[in-house]
């Protein structure tokens, strides 16, 4: 079994010469892969590892073979998708104007969210032996507190956002995208735009106090 | 069986003397509404009635001679909460400012829905043998859609609000309510109070189409 770093590689850019893998050991992985983002998707990350081998038309040992782990094999699923989610906070905090940025990633993560209902659940799972996917997320978090902090200094965020309004946001676009059937995207874009004009400093005025929602809450087994 | 009004009127007002049922067959109803309201509560509408039984300590037999079918236990058990509801709309259609007749009845729709799973399940699923309840409903509905016009009328309103958003705000306090366990009516306060903010007239700029989210959306098994 390749480690991490080869198998997403070899993921991502299938190179060839890799050689770790027979062509049809190849096939069954992606195979694997394909249906796992599909169950995870359409039902969340705690579909049972029996229903993805079925899903894939493989036997369960096989995929126990492929993916030693169930955490291995939700972190490699979602790996593309945690990138992606990177590379937006990235380009946000590129943006010159932060509150601009920030909106940007609250609509993109609001969507990803409605078109995926298994990677917020996955970006919010400790994967303890999972040190790849567990670093990048945390790039991603350390990322997003820059970001509001940032869209604060400039007087686009109101002062008094709190990291845990992130976690309302999530749970309530969750409650929105997975009520909302076939117009999870249509009702996800609304609701982020209305949660986004009551975010804006200028419209500010009092709030009730933060619940202590830490983000961990939107990948528990309601999400 | 008492018809469905003398049963109400028993349970609410236990008046002396009404006679059809003996003191313990009423011990045991009291004692089925009241387990029934805390399975709503914590786990929605659709818990089994065997579980309800259990949890009254009645045998499921008992429990069909007081509630010959499901839909008469559920809407039974929620009347009160029904009758609260509306009485809440009448109070917002009586204050002389429908804005904050508006802004009150969102707050306190929002707590009773984070305090009970089951209600805005009850109030939103159809259920064709029970007049009574559909009666009820029917009047909060119609309350709801007279407030929101008069609340746009006045000015406080913003005029792009659509009777959709009430099921996107419901679905969006689900998933926050759900996901903050213990925290629910903190965390429901503070979405309620930030989409209040959103909804008002003098802060609106242009918002993405409405979804097509009927209310019936959040009586769904995944609300």
């Amino acid at each position: 079994m390749p480690d991490q770093t080869s198998q997403k590689q070899k993921q991502k850019q299938k190179p060839p010469g890799h050689g770790a893998l027979r062509a049809d050991a190849q096939e069954n992985r992606d195979r694997i892969l394909r249906a796992a983002r599909e169950a995870f998707a359409a039902q969340g990350i705690d579909v049972p590892v029996a229903a993805i081998a079925r899903r894939a038309g493989v036997g369960v040992a096989t995929l126990y073979r492929r993916f030693p782990t169930r955490d291995s094999l939700v972190t490699e699923a979602f790996a593309e998708e945690l990138s992606h989610c990177v590379s937006v906070l990235d380009d946000a905090l590129a943006d010159p104007d932060p509150w601009r940025g920030f909106c940007t990633v609250i609509e993109k993560v609001c969507l990803m969210q409605a078109a995926d209902r298994g990677f917020t659940q996955a970006f919010l799972t400790e994967f303890p032996d999972q040190a790849d996917f567990a670093r990048e997320r945390s790039r991603a978090e350390e990322n997003l507190a820059l970001l509001v902090r940032r869209a604060k200094d400039a007087g686009g965020l109101r002062q008094d956002f709190e990291p845990s309004d992130v976690t309302l946001l999530l749970l309530a676009n969750c409650g929105v995208t997975v009520g909302s059937g076939e117009d999870a995207a249509t009702a996800s874009r609304r609701l982020a735009a209305y949660l986004l004009q009551a975010f804006r400093a200028e419209t500010a005025t009092a709030l009730p106090p933060p619940a202590r929602l830490d983000l961990r809450r939107v990948g528990g087994p309601s999400a």
